[in-house]
C-alpha cells in the first residue's frame, strides 16, 4: 500500500468533502463526473500527442496528469481500485493474446 | 515494487523481444508508437463513455485496458515509470491548486 | 444544400428505421448513443494519430470516418445540423480571437 | 461552394499568413500540428461528453468547435477537403456494411 498511486488515491478520497475553493480535487468532485471524464479524455489526448511529437519527459508529465484525473474519476464513479489491480494482475500473468481471447475479443483485422 | 502495475510493467518490458505471433504485447511493439498511442486514446474514450453510461465494473474494466496500453506506450517511448511516480508523489503531497499554480497554469475560466 | 455532408446527413436520417442487419448506420442507432459517441472519440483519436504520423490521404480517410460518425451522433442526440452550420458561419465571419472572447474564453496561458 | 463549412475553410486558409497576435487561427498555425491535433482530440472528447450528459445545444456547440479545429488541421497537414467530401459521397451512396466490407473491415465481434 506504499505505491505512489495508492497514496495519491487515498489523498484524493480524503478530499471528497474538502473546500472546492482551496482544493482542485474537491473542485473536480463538485463539478461532477462529466467534467472529470472530460479531463481524462483531454489528458489522454495530450499523452497521445506527446508520444508522437514530444519527449519521454513530456509523455511522463502528461501520463501523470492522466493518471491523477483517472483516479479522481474512479472515486467519483465508485470504482474500487483493487478491482482494477486484480484485472491487471491477470494480464501480467498471461500472454496478451490469451487474455484477449478469454474476453472473447478476436484480433482486429484492420490491424488495430 | 510489488504493486500490480510494477509487475505488469516488468512483464511488458520482458516482451519487447518476444514473438509477435504469440504475444499481443510484442505485436503492439512491432506495430509501433502510432498504433500504441491510438490504443491509449481509444481506451481512454471507452473509459469516458463507461463513466457516463456504464457501471463501476465497466469503468474498472476499461481503466485496466487503458493502463495496460499506457504502460506499453511508456516502454515504447522510453518513459521511466519512476519519473511518473515521482510526479504523482508530489501531487499527493500538495493541494491540486498549489500544484497547478507551480506549473504556471491558471485555472481555466471556462470551468474546465 | 447539395453539399456531400448534407446528402450524407439525409441518408443517415433515412436509415433510422432500417434493418440493423443490413445497414451499419441502422445498427449504430440500435446500439445507442454511448456506442456512437465512442466511435466519434475513437475516430478522432485516429485522426490525431494520422495527423502526427501519417499522410494527407490517411488524415482525409480518418476525417471522413470521424465526420460520418459525428453526423450519426447528431441524429441520435437530436442535433439540428443547421444549428451547427450557423455557429460555423459566425466563426467564418469573425476573427477567432473575437469569437473566443465573445464566448468569454480567455486564451490558455499553457499555450493550448 | 456556399456551404458554411466551405466558407469557413476558405477563411481558415486565408489566415495562414496572418498575424498570430490578432487571429486565433493564425496562432494555431504558428503553434503547429501537434497543438492543432490536440485541440481536435479535446473538442472530440467534449462532444462525446456532451452527447452523454448535455443537451442538443451543447452537442451542437462542441461539434462546431470540433469541426473548426478539424478544418484547421486539414490546412496544416495538406488535406484536400474535396478528397474528404468524395469519401463521404461514396458513403452516402452505399449502405454502411457494403462500404465497410469494401474497406476490408469486418464488423467488430465486441459489438463496437
Amino acid at each position: 500500500m506504499n505505491h505512489p498511486l495508492d497514496i495519491l488515491q487515498q489523498t484524493i478520497s480524503g478530499r471528497q468533502g474538502a473546500d472546492p475553493s482551496i482544493s482542485y480535487t474537491a473542485s473536480l468532485f463538485k463539478r461532477g463526473v462529466p467534467t472529470i471524464a472530460r479531463k481524462v479524455g483531454e489528458e489522454a489526448t495530450e499523452t497521445v500527442v506527446e508520444a508522437l511529437s514530444g519527449t519521454p519527459e513530456t509523455v511522463a508529465a502528461e501520463s501523470a496528469d492522466l493518471l491523477y484525473h483517472l483516479l479522481v474519476l474512479w472515486t467519483a464513479t465508485g470504482v474500487d481500485p483493487g478491482d482494477v489491480w486484480r484485472k491487471l494482475e491477470r494480464r501480467a500473468g498471461v500472454s496478451g493474446f490469451e487474455e484477449r481471447s478469454r474476453r472473447g475479443v478476436s484480433n482486429d483485422p484492420k490491424g488495430r
